[in-house]
């Protein structure tokens, strides 16, 4: 099985080991006829000299498997008409929890109400977690992932997704229900996917439903949130915080008012860092599959865009 | 049932008709006749003139309930005889939970690595929680309760406590393998009570076993660690951070060393807030096995000390 490492050489060092450690039966190679393909690994930024890859000649591909869970820079590439699927690493997502989990205690127990400057602070006691509310946008792999391990430590944890399709043990809102689930959100967590349907989805009237001083921690994508809405519902308390993993551009350049705001915290899109050791696995799999003609995992929904 | 409030006036507004909630039969008062009261509900700091509680005129007393975990101000009272029982409160073990899971994961995921400075820094992704070391001394209600939290969110856990005692799904190391215990702490949570053993458990020697960098949160007590040791020892990055909710003055002085070192988290004694709703519960429930002759609930050790 012949597979193109369609991804910037950088990646090279890190993934080619691990590709061949999970799929020792493949030929992996950075160059080479495109019909003598059987598959593509794929990550943004190749070619490198800045143009889009044109899919088309690789007539014999069964799969194009990308590295990231995002694939919006892909999904519009009409070249594309080989069954792209997206990363779901196991280790990325662990991550992803955990970075959740993590600023949303941190909200959670007002880590933040105490400055170091001998004043002792008493009477601030945080609610219990099972007090709190939360919501998260999004239930797919990730945000349901986040969902029940928020849930396990007690919050009182409510998903959104557009389908309000049911998960066990979390209550979802559907669609138009997107008011109520903002508007108990004390800490709204986005894991929502860059769609035509979520861009500025937290616009200035939304970012308003959420109570005085919640904390929205985004770890999905840069264009959930209008940034100017999103600084001025700041300066109103409403919300009271937000911490921003990802943004249009990125790196966030170092004059964006982000930087600079109070009740922003800015982290450098390190929430889903994807893990060669096991997303390699998963990969794997996939090639694997594509040979045999079997249902591929994670496949990407083109209308649906991920 | 007549009840003594002993304790001081401020937390009668909260805890009077908590109790009287929890235990109806109850003629809760704070003043008579010792020798008519069935059981004293307690806390430090009465009567309020300084002096210290004398126990011996309350011969009727069946129980003396304390309304906090911690008994060390009261335990050595020579005149106190009756039967002296701890509060394990439910909403005070999650709270503590809750403090110490929230500051193990900023410490896990290096939340202070990223001054808002507006310099975008990657590549250093944290180990997930599964690589990461954490260790519990002390495995009470409430070591117990944060260790197995923790391992819940995939850290690899073990507990440290005198006896050794086996905890069900946590490996717990025994008094003499607490060199052990702290090698492996990348993250070290001190849950221990304040006991002649206990203190001062963290000298220059142990801090010393602790790996470069370790956190150390102390929500125990803070007579568990050496003070002076610990601030050479954050000086040398071993460890590396102290979050500290308990110390040998409380509230702790402005001038403290503590609260400006840049090394160390001070907050004023907040993991373990007793909440009147959930102990008032428990309080009641002793109070019933009190008249009822029956074993009361985290009855303390004289020996022990807790």
């Amino acid at each position: 099985m012949r597979v193109l490492f369609a991804a910037p050489a950088r990646l090279w060092d890190d993934w080619a080991p691990a590709l061949r450690a999970a799929c020792p039966e493949i030929e992996l190679t950075r160059d080479g006829a495109p019909d003598s393909f059987d598959a593509l690994i794929y990550a943004p930024g190749y070619p490198e000299d800045g143009t889009e890859l044109d899919f088309s000649p690789f007539v014999n591909a069964r799969v194009v498997q990308s590295l990231w869970a995002g694939v919006e820079r892909i999904v519009t590439n009409p070249t594309l008409t080989q069954p792209l699927c997206r990363m779901v690493d196991p280790g990325l997502a662990q991550g992803m929890v955990e970075y959740c989990t993590g600023w949303a205690m941190r909200a959670h127990l007002g880590m933040d109400n105490y400055p170091q400057d001998g004043v002792w602070r008493q009477g601030m006691t945080p609610p219990l977690a099972s007090d709190r509310e939360v919501t998260v946008l999004g239930m797919g792999e990730l945000g349901r992932a986040v969902a029940a391990t928020l849930a396990g430590l007690g919050f009182d944890v409510a998903g959104w997704s557009q389908s309000g399709r049911p998960v066990e043990g979390i209550p979802v809102l559907a669609g138009d229900q997107l008011e109520l689930a903002l508007a108990r959100a004390e800490i709204l967590i986005c894991l929502l996917p860059d769609t035509p349907e979520t861009r500025n989805l937290l616009d200035a009237d939304r970012l308003a439903l959420l109570p005085e001083g919640a904390t929205v921690i985004n770890a999905g994508r840069g264009t959930l949130i209008d940034d100017a809405a999103l600084l001025t519902a700041l300066d109103r308390n409403h919300p009271g915080h937000a911490v921003l993993d990802v943004f249009r551009t990125e790196p966030l350049p170092p004059d964006h008012p982000f930087w600079s705001h109070p009740r922003v915290t800015v982290t450098p899109h390190i929430a889903a860092e994807t893990r060669p050791a096991t997303a390699a696995l998963v990969a794997a799999e996939n090639l694997r599959r594509a040979m045999r003609d079997e249902a591929l995992l994670y496949r990407v929904d083109r209308m649906r865009g991920y």
